[in-house]
């Protein structure tokens, strides 16, 4: 096997995507060659697509990030894996554990699939330290799933938010990190509610485990009957801009947001007054570092945790399933190699 | 002595503020007596003679909730303290430690000066459990000042911020929560920004122990040259509406901005972007717990804080007060009992 | 109703424990009168009724802490409850959140059933704060098992632990607290290990959801082989005495030992060097604060938690049930009244 | 300049310590060459000096772990460095931050000057991740003292301690950890008591800031006397074995003993009721990770803290300065290079 194909993007725009036959890399040293058996995609691989999120993209450019395979060569100095391995990547490469690199004035952006080139390729050549060894319960395609959007999930609910049994969660909508965050919670005994405006989503949401799914319209009175004025203890915002107010108006005494998406809005606007009586906590939450992935990965073996799938696609379905992601689909969409 | 001097509000509005001579209080069982040294006033108290902040408050009114004094007679049961003692009261009498009373709905409103009568009174007879000592290395002047100003700083930067030594601290403005959150950060080994329109105010902030005061126009660019772009660990937002955003801009990766005041306005706004990928914690600061302001009390004893007041108004003379208040002081406003 | 029937002690020793005919108390002002429906007892309590545990008791003495009952009537000035409510006695009534009473030198012992009279009573007549509502999903005799054993094993794992999914938790035997631990770290998605030295009872914990039962001896190496040699995160330490060696032994890198058991000496001893380069923390557990155990409630009617016990006695049975503790219960003894 | 100076151990025991002339080594790819200025000695240098401290080292073996100095050149691909740049070692190399490698059964132990080869030589080639920035407000023989003995300190009071303000802090004895507690205590506005058999060096202690210098006699007593009962929130723990009762005695409710050394002892032994009665906690402080040390490096810069050395020597001079550890320094001792 001396070539493979990769989905190269010659400039912005989904009609700029072109799935090519290229050399497979070779693994220089302290990098694993790694053969692509799943990767999940996320809404912001479509933004990057579209526009590069402020990104100089270095074209051609492959998109995503979250890759799952399997170690098929090791260069020289590797320790951390052997072939046969079975791998996941890092959102962040350089983000180990504790505080993120960059500054007040320049953030890091040194993600795959974004400053960096990303995964949507048969083989990648990545340094080891970008890897971590993916759960022994899930297969390469649900453990596909697990850098970007299980790892924003478990980064707010827990490694931020210290979350513990009797808690209240809320999660807005049924999209990959939302459900990955009701059954995180569930997992560590806590009340869960989804908010959704489709009854059969709602519907699953509650097969799945959610104590309570209830509509988007009114949720904010349907917590408060719900929980008897008591509020939501952790919140994940995904929403964006002026409803964040709404979260403000939900969350508990001593609550936390954690504010994860924009998709209405960049612009973050909310009543002063629920911040302040409340001591509430608004969070950015931002993916997360390579240890708390190592933790999740733990913790899904023990948990015995599903990622949920709404459908795979073939490397070649890759424009339908960026389509799909559009529509918003219920958990994760995967593209799946071979 | 049987009679006292206390202001009462008939209705809202200064205009109302009368000095009336209305006899001592008895204390009732729990309860102590204490003869007041000295009241601190807030700007709340300004805002709760206007217009009650929303509460429906029970006329004749008294304002205020900093008071410093000592202990003249003890109700039967009462075990804290002892006639002798010198006390300083809280903010909110019923929050002892851990989470406050209220609900995501319905926030707890339970203060001295709102809810409850207030303290700016010759004599007040209130429940031991609503009271403090005073650290012995104050005056009660100087005690005075603690259960709102103090506590809500050191509630900021230490109980909720955990601050350390070597990390920045920004505070905006010279009223009384900024001087105490720059002397607190000092004396943690904290770097000190202050932010101020007066040159003369502050170079009176770099007397009080401040690394930088700068000015209010520019200060977010200030800072970035100041820090080498690395931005504040903990900024005590004082001003509120829109200027959040100017906060969120200045804050560093994983830094917090601790959301006080209001000045500016209720509505809060700022750019999603700043708060994602800094991964930054904004938390509203409602004064504090008694157990916090005990800690707190020990710490002014250990660090040899001494409380920064502009002026000393006698009790006749809380016109004037509430008149200098409005024009910003240099840290706090006491009104001293003779 | 007029009389009841109390269980007074009249010196140290079972000898001298009897059950007496008495006159139901009368609530006083801030009390509630609780109709009692079940007790626990706890292996604390043989040890205050052979010797009171160092505390000069006062006879006729009453003796346990933990009941679960309804309130009959409450007295002036009661907020808290009213009659029909169905609550659980907390352990330290004065100890609300936070930090303890006590000194460096004498520690707080004002603990129910210790320095206060207990609860082996048809009623009790106390300050309406010593309560806590019981949690709606349990009977009144599964309730009863959480003010001690159950807010213990929440106190070590949650409160300071900070349990997360995928850690891992070992309790040593099959008691009370051992068997709450379980099922919290179960519930919060955690690895557990039992250890005990009866096959039956290790495949009782198996049934309640025990990932791994091992035997007591050689305990460490089952550990090591178990876990790939990466240890525990979380060890209940129920022994004491040299066992606390053993535990340091089989403590993960950054692990917590939680020492809660002295039943095989009060001498603690252990190697330093497996404390040191393992970062270990050994932390004191002391049942828990009132907050906790509220907290813990809400989590019972979350995670459908159901308390496990061994077997039930009547209140003319307590000589026996004193007797089934001694012999070691799987789970908890309770006491139930008509 | 193509040969250097370094101490070389041909097996062990401080006889078979020579001072040889040897080539200066060559940076590698991602290594920096570095030009020593000063080296610190630690009392753990004089135990793997006489017998490894049960590590096999690999002969001849140049002892040491702290050393600060100038980057001289670097080898390719390095980042972090440039010629010129003033930088200090990290003790473990590997430990970058969070949670430390190792296993329960098997710690990690590879160290500078233990499992690795030390610095005691004129020049050093290790990897540019090994190093981090001096403090700028330090020369470099100030600077030498942190990696291990000011770390220590920190991570103990700072890092697990979450030391704050008003606070009590005692250290024992007036060694290098000890004093470095005293100072990054006493900067962060606790209250600290120094334990010494000397009143010498108990008047210098004072001199340095502690608020209180006690005889090792009687300590306990005099810290109950002191503080009213109220005992010490955290104590560093420098004595090891036996004398870990005393601490425990000493500690304060919810307080911590952060054990550190163990000069007595390796046995560590104490009475379970004060563990358990107080809620106190132990932990186990080995050095730290390189994040804390850059928190520590921009704290001293801050704090204005200057490092107590007790006496230079010259490179030639290093069994002289054994000689004076074993005899116990106030403060550092620091060899420096010409």
């Amino acid at each position: 096997m001396t070539t493979m194909r990769r989905w190269d993007l010659s400039g912005f725009g989904r009609g700029s995507l072109q799935l090519k036959q290229v050399p497979v890399p070779e693994p220089g040293p302290g990098q694993v060659l790694v053969k692509a058996a799943a990767a999940a995609l996320n809404y912001r691989d479509t933004l990057v697509i579209e526009h590069g999120m402020g990104l100089a993209l270095d074209f051609p450019f492959t998109p995503a990030s979250d890759l799952a395979g399997t170690v098929a060569a090791i260069g020289d100095g590797v320790t951390r894996f052997r072939p046969g391995d079975r791998v996941i990547t890092t959102f962040f490469p350089g983000w180990v554990d504790g505080r993120s690199a960059g500054s007040a004035k320049t953030v890091d952006a040194t993600t795959l699939g974004g400053a960096h080139q990303g995964v949507l390729a048969e083989y990648v050549a990545l340094p080891e330290e970008w890897f971590v060894a993916a759960p022994r319960s899930l297969d390469l395609a649900e453990a596909s799933t697990l850098p970007c959007a299980g790892l924003t999930a478990w980064f707010a609910l827990v490694e931020r938010g210290q979350l513990r049994a009797g808690q209240s969660v809320l999660v807005q909508g049924t999209g990959g990190v939302a459900l990955f965050g009701l059954q995180i919670a569930k997992a560590h005994g806590a009340e869960v509610f989804v908010t959704s405006a489709s009854e059969d989503k709602r519907e699953r949401a509650r097969a799945l485990g959610a104590d309570h799914a209830i509509d988007r319209d009114g949720w904010v009175e349907a917590v408060y009957r719900l929980t008897a004025d008591r509020g939501i203890d952790h919140i994940l915002e995904l929403v964006g801009g002026a409803h964040l107010a709404k979260a403000l108006e939900a969350v508990a005494v001593d609550g936390r947001v954690s504010v994860i998406g924009v998709i209405e809005g960049y612009d973050l606007s909310a009543a002063a007054m629920n911040l302040l009586l409340k001591s509430a906590t608004v969070q950015g939450i931002r993916v997360g570092h390579r240890r708390a992935l190592e933790d999740l990965v733990r913790a899904v073996d023990v948990m015995k945790l599903k990622p949920v799938i709404d459908r795979h696609y073939t490397l070649e379905e890759v424009p339908a399933a960026l389509n799909h992601l559009d529509r918003g689909p219920f958990g994760k969409i995967v593209i799946t190699f071979d």
